[in-house]
């Protein structure tokens, strides 16, 4: 299974720090409309397993996506398990049928970029703002690899190494997900569960 | 969403019952591996409501699929829906994941045929033996159509003339699935739930 070591940081123009990244040599590899969809269980508390399941669409594929409890603090480091599937609205209607519920809708413009071996996002979030996620894909989560901690630790510098060189204050970065801000933005939604 | 009317038989030989087809003037259309998975949702007994999720391995292609409660007596009449998915063992590791178990694994080698605008499929089931079934798909199981006691009628006297003209004995078909057939051979394991 694969995983993600990641942090963001809340910025206060995507196009500045676009044109910053490419000073740098970051290469430009895409730029695309993402809606998420997050799902409440009929009888887990997702969010105290610190758990998610996601349906992603981006432009014509769609993604689900099993994030399991991160493991970093200063970086965020968690398994997903990922599988692509052909139809939007009829995965959303199976997890509808097997009880599951909306729990938010999370839309965003992106654009990444490639440097130092890391993607970089720009992102819009609806209802949020613009952001800069920095992140390393690590091929295998397997447990002596998230144990090896001299391993993550140098991943994790990786990442503060770019912020650093993208003039991110080292104070903004954060592991918080998008979907946990929107969640303390309408906190009577989300504690329902 | 799409729907299926069917009905199916036990019978002593595929490869008669095929010739049988053919001189019928039906059209063999493929012969596939298939490999069914189903689950046990974690909180909801979808035996008792008559449901089902069921993960389908074919050729190279993957199909998760929900299928809804039965309402047909003489001939099964089902909603189902379905998405393709990219990764059978990652979707199997989504589930898990979610708490579902897997509850049976089907195996069996089906022949498709077409005859009358049915399909027809001969199929060799793991440890259940050969059977026979004839579907007709409806392409939308909304209520008023469900409903329409005329229209459903004419679609279970199109399986019932079709068998009749394959010579399977009208008393010997049934709506059972394959999966319900498993359980009741080893009922100790379905009885978990």
């Amino acid at each position: 299974m694969a995983g993600e070591v990641e942090v963001k940081a809340r910025v206060e123009s995507r196009e500045k720090l676009a044109k910053k990244i490419e000073s740098l040599g970051g290469r430009f590899t895409r730029e695309v409309a993402q809606e998420d969809v997050y799902f409440i269980h009929p009888c887990r508390n997702l969010r105290e397993r610190d758990e998610a399941l996601r349906l992603r669409r981006e432009g014509g594929e769609c993604i689900l996506t099993f994030k399991g409890k991160r493991v970093g603090k200063e970086a965020k480091i968690r398994e997903e398990i990922e599988v692509r599937v052909d139809d939007f609205e009829a995965t959303q209607n199976i997890f509808s049928q097997l009880g599951f519920e909306k729990l938010f809708i999370i839309r965003k413009s992106r654009k990444d970029f490639l440097l130092d071996g890391a993607t970089i996002s720009l992102d819009s979030v609806e209802g949020l703002g613009e952001f800069v996620e920095i992140e390393v894909m690590v091929p295998s989560m397997k447990k002596d690899i998230v144990e090896d901690a001299n391993h993550m630790q140098e991943l994790k510098r990786k990442l503060f190494a770019i912020a650093e060189r993208l003039e991110v204050p080292t104070e903004r970065l954060t592991t918080e997900s998008y979907l946990e801000m929107l969640a303390s933005k309408s906190s009577s939604s989300i504690d329902r569960r």
